[in-house]
């Protein structure tokens, strides 16, 4: 057995089989979207809860079809109008949720390890959907899988992180997935964001923009998050684009075969100058449609099925 | 074939024979809500977005049942959680549900020509739910439906629609419909909020609500949006309802068989006495439920179905 | 027939038999709950509406947990976003719901006697989950449920209900039920929130929390509504703990086989030392999966289910 886990809570701890497992039962579910009935019954009678102490609807409403397209109920639980606001404790929360006979929760929480928290108190299956600067484990497999799709491999390639590292759940779990299948992963952006200690993991920093993209087969750009860092990380957005953002200049000179990627939302002009976030190397939309497909995969791994089934067997 | 739209954007450049086809196809699906089991499998693994930049709790739980009953899957997209609040375009949000693999996507939108707009940019089909002061299309529907269901026919009949037409996307929708099927449009309420320019479309405007509803076999009344207008264009409620109110005295110099609608909420007082809202010549209510079998109907040929099929033919 | 009624609106006009019919039916649904696929079909087709005017995520979910495991299609109507905000009347925000052909209306009210006011003047099915100070019928019915499984009986039990008991619909549901079932009911809190006008009822009133738990079988502890009552009704949260939380020195003193029951959400070291709430004798999660069975059994009753089937009999 490739996948025996019950929970997804990081990419640390994956293996490089585990994590190709999950890519290749992603596969399988991908094509399900493309049915004109895009619907297996593998979670028929389940229960998934998304438990999004931290709102986002993006990211909900991909675990929701997820878990819709798999034939389960899905209970949205937002922290807005929770019993958290009462002063529940977050175990308690979960416990109660258990107590409804939840099979999955989905947690989203501004706190480092609050998924790994919950995998200790309750039965149900854990699905790590971003804990605070940590990792956030689906959006570094989607990313994967949708490098795997249009490159064949991982190993080997040169693949650049761009924008807020230090801050960055998506840049954490990318860097461990594509270290552990063989990538070489640069790490750029403002200092302030992009500290040295990534060396330690093996990642390549370097605060040259145009050194980080040449001979880069991949440059994923990340969010700059207006609300939180404009102030105190860096002097403007402004200042952001000119120095980082990917224009023309700068893609005229990457490789013509660059994927480029960035988990959304963009900010049109910012990270990216907006014309080539639609050119024929952006692969964002993409990723948004194998996300969905990785969070098929994950819900259906960790509730027990097998990995990567034969076509046909999902029915 | 009698409908072959991908989407419905507005009742303006629908002809008669199409307007026809929906209220023939709603007809059947009407008969579905009063069923034990109130469902159909003609959505069965379809994904229907409900997108609800401007907020609206009536119109969006009429299309999420209309969407349940045809077995579809619905997500909920309210504006106010969504990644349009960080500064996302309308276009890419809606890329991204496309991305999802998203259906149908049904959208209310303060701005005019929103729906127009996504119907190009995306593979989905779209559902206008309100756009602006422009349409509101399925409200059209479902009013004529309801005219035809009491007297078997529009043509010749005459319909006053009653209050604010100025900013009324139900109003302008109301017009094309009736205008196009042959009835008689009379626009009466406080010369600030029915200009003059109605009568090009070939509609009478009067600001004599007595000469408004003596001879109307219809009577519309639209709600006035305390919020909005009070201010602006009339000098109070209470005027409103002394000069345009449907009261008592009014009433009994209307026909007998006078129908009475309003696409609710009602403010009971304002524009209607309280009791007549709930009078044997008030429809109101049906407009509810005829509202769920058009919205039913709308999502039933958007995807592709047959115009007026047999009874059973849903099944 | 042992339950023939169409609505759930109070405890107060059951009879001990139709408390009883809820009871045994609920034990063939908390069965569901266990199975690998936790639905039934009873309720297909069938279109519930969730109407929380008050807010409590909470109760809500239980309540729509129960719908869909009934195979049943749930609106969720939240009065943040609705009509009502609009200054439409409750009567016809419901009179609305029932023209999409609701079947069943679930609603929680500030007001007493809400639910009773819309059983008239709708024909949905109203269940009662809540109205102001008055009634919360299913968490009787859970609470009642919980004691029975776990001391086989009702008749003759002693149960001491701590707390809050003046404003709580939580006491007045389970004085109700249990004075029916023939418990001995002993109330205790601050004098303020707990007059000598219950004894009237039947219940023994006492401010001496040590002569309340002791002999007790059951203790339920109600929830210290924190935003409302602090300033008001007692001195302080410090005090309330003080002199009537369930800390270990009052908990050596009650009896060997005592059930801990409490409504939730429980405020840890409030009400409660934390440790207790998690002892051996609390079984304050028993009571949320008891909750979910017991409002599977009221909705699958009230629509028309035969009281406490074979089990197989739902399928």
């Amino acid at each position: 057995m490739i996948w025996n886990r019950p929970h997804l809570l990081d990419i640390e701890s994956l293996s490089p089989e585990e994590i190709i497992a999950v890519l290749d039962t992603a596969r399988q579910f991908k094509a399900v979207g493309e049915r004109a009935i895009k619907k297996v019954p593998a979670l028929r009678g389940k229960t998934v809860v998304n438990l999004f102490v931290e709102p986002s609807t993006r990211t909900r409403i991909s675990f929701e079809l997820a878990a819709i397209r798999l034939s389960a109920d899905v209970i949205n639980f937002g922290a807005e109008a929770s019993s958290l606001k009462k002063g529940e404790t977050l175990k308690d929360t979960a416990r109660n949720l258990e107590a409804l006979n939840a099979d999955i929760i989905i947690i989203r929480h501004s706190a480092t390890g609050a998924p790994h928290f919950l995998s200790r108190v309750v039965n149900a299956h854990i699905v790590n959907a971003g804990d605070g600067a940590h990792e956030h484990p689906t959006q570094a497999l989607l990313d994967t899988f949708t490098i795997r799709e249009h490159k064949g491999k991982i190993a080997g390639l040169n693949v650049t992180i761009l924008g807020d590292i230090l801050y960055s759940r998506v840049a954490r779990s990318n860097i461990w997935a594509l270290l552990k299948l063989g990538a070489k992963v640069t790490l750029c952006g403002p200092s302030t964001l992009v500290p040295r200690v990534f060396e330690q993991m093996g990642c390549r920093v370097t605060y040259n923009v145009e050194e980080a993209i040449a001979g880069a087969d991949v440059i994923n750009l990340l969010r700059i998050q207006h609300e939180r860092q404009r102030k105190t990380m860096f002097p403007s957005i402004g200042e952001y684009t000119a120095l980082f953002g990917l224009n023309h200049a700068r893609f005229a000179k990457t490789k013509p075969d660059v994927l480029i990627m960035h988990p959304g939302p963009i900010n049109r002009g910012v990270e990216i100058a907006s014309d080539l976030a639609d050119c024929g190397r952006s692969v964002i939309l993409e990723q948004v449609t194998n996300g969905l497909a990785i969070r098929m995969a994950v819900l259906y791994l960790i509730n027990g099925g097998t990995a990567a089934p034969e076509p046909g067997g999902l029915n």
